[in-house]
């Protein structure tokens, strides 16, 4: 335990109506009484690794560097690895289900990965195992405390062996680009992974009047910047950096019906082609 | 940053299900490590002000003094600016649209203001604004931290141009008091804008059984100073020295048929009037 | 105000939506600017005894040792004594309703328990009482800092005298245990009140097919020591040590019709008693 310990940002889909959380928090402040937690969001889908990985993605950028302890493992007892791994941002501890791979990336990618096997730095346990608690909670606080290495938590694997997980990719086609809605958040606005550069290159602009596919349902968008009045559908540019569709004061999701994973696509205006930018 | 910092209180209608409350966490800890943020609540209804404005009020007399960061906006995008103020309890940070003016009078009103234009102490961004974590919340961690003062911050605005919020006034007539329903609690309690002096003014007392009007509907209470049996229905002083419906150990909403808003009444028992007090 | 204070872990029933949580947060630091505050849950149902002392009992093992404040509290404005305790774990505060009997029993009871009757370390209030902000936080955050010692906040009493909490006893019949579910946790997995021990001393072993009777439905279950397959019922030892009933990747509540306080059985499997084994 130094006087100052690296922070850790903590994620899971474990929620807030059970003790999970608190327990987490209380293992890690038994090991490291100085330690200092930011708790990201405990409100992931159960289960849902993807949407974890994502908010973990929009995250980390705006993280302190430290330490972070992300836990959505819906193959908990299954024979997936528990790891920690070194990146240039600080580690990364959790399942290596593919929770924690964009995050890792984003950050230039692991330089170290170790399976969490050594048993010193787990707690005993009876019964089924409560990871989060047990082992990866333990070995967030003894690195952010620098009471452990890396190393010390267990053996080395292959950095490029970490379990990916598979975003869809855009595909640009004839003055359109086909996408699909990554995540909805609490305001009803639908961030796609369409990126403006992505409509850029086949002739849209700001400014212009989009032609959106939403799964089935076709119709056309202002590519705005501001939200504008009351009630106006729109796309635009999101604090991310990605096209998303946002309704002003409502719900996009439910007023246009969207759901994350939905296939969509946004087009240069109709009768306008790349060619003519 | 300086070895102690002020505390940050935080409040938002950003929920808990999104990265957002820990995303603002992240850059208050990147600017100051040292940093102790208090979650007041995210849970104030998407884009009501008045909730919002009315949970900081309450709260603040018990929230220690140092930096007040609070986002509920639904003008974000629009002309509304987004400032900070300088008062006897110390710092408000967030948007200037009646959000902050409740408390900010509470505490004795503004000696400062200024808005949050200097691009130095905001996140470079594209597209659209997250406010909270690009102009806000950096806004409050410096002034926590004491690396920036007020003035660093942007110019100078008038503090009486702050945008005020409108709340409710009781009215006295003859032997009643009309008022409305400021705020429904988790437990479904009801706190009207009516004091117990306002009570007093009409002729009632502690004790006595009170007319009430809630919404359409006319009924007797007793003015209790305790909870009662199981089932009671009562006013009483609530914690925060306002008038409130109240149901032992059920939700007196629910039971009463209350909403935030609702227009009420209490008077004076039936057939005794202010002179006789 | 002591340069380290002991960390307070707070668990309550009132929800995150209203500024309840934020508020004795902000009592307790301005009592103690240095107070770490662990929150174990504040998800407890409105006004569940049990569930809020179940909870703690389950956490208290994890939490680090320092204060423990626990507010679920539907006799407020009762009789209820409010109190805290001192254990070899350290203090325990709330109300006297059988909250914290169980926890306390857990770390190896109370040696001394004092009445909180002490106004000096009471807010002043008007109206009805908000114990958690005006009598509980103050006197959790004056134990943590060591700024009073628990003989200062009001008269000792009989440390026997706590109100107790009753949880219900297994019965063992031919072959069979007699129990009760204590938990539905956020993942639909619901915790009996039966240990493996139970089982042993009716002949059941890991890896048998069980009987198990759940309210009036009779079926068969295996005692599984992982998760299975997607849609596997099994039970297992939780990561508490008791006897569970899950659902691999699904909710055992829902498929399985379970809720908390139901009474169920687990038993050899058939044709199979406790002297076979």
């Amino acid at each position: 335990m130094s006087l100052q310990s690296r922070p850790i940002s903590f994620l899971t889909d474990y929620g807030l109506s059970d003790e999970f959380v608190g327990v987490v928090h209380g293992v890690i402040h038994r090991i490291d009484p100085l330690a200092t937690v930011i708790d990201v969001t405990h409100g992931v889908e159960r289960g849902n690794v993807r949407a974890g990985a994502l908010a973990l993605l929009r995250a980390v950028q705006y993280l302190p560097p430290g330490v972070c302890l992300a836990v959505v493992d819906p193959g908990v007892g299954t024979s997936r690895r528990a790891i920690a791994a070194e990146t240039a941002w600080g580690h990364f501890v959790g399942p290596d289900n593919g929770l924690l791979a964009p995050a890792v990336a984003m950050v230039g990618g692991a330089t170290r990965v170790v399976s969490l096997d050594n048993e010193e730095f787990r707690l005993p346990r009876s019964g089924v195992t409560f990871d989060g608690r047990d082992i990866f909670a333990p070995a967030a606080a003894v690195l952010a405390s620098g009471e452990a290495t890396l190393g010390d938590l267990g053996a080395d694997v292959d950095p490029d062996s970490l379990t990916p997980l598979l975003l869809p990719l855009v595909e640009h086609g004839d003055g359109v680009v086909d996408g699909e809605v990554l995540w909805i958040d609490r305001f009803g606005n639908a961030q796609t992974n369409i990126a403006p550069d992505d409509l850029a290159l086949v002739g849209a602009r700001p400014g212009d009047t989009l032609s959106a596919r939403i799964g089935g349902q076709r119709l056309e968008l202002p590519w705005a910047d501001t939200y504008g009045p009351e009630g106006s559908r729109v796309v635009h540019v999101d604090s991310y950096g990605l096209m998303a569709f946002a309704v002003s004061g409502g719900r996009a999701d439910e007023i246009l019906g969207i759901s994350e994973g939905l296939s969509v696509a946004l087009g240069a205006p109709d009768g306008q082609s790349s060619e003519t930018s």
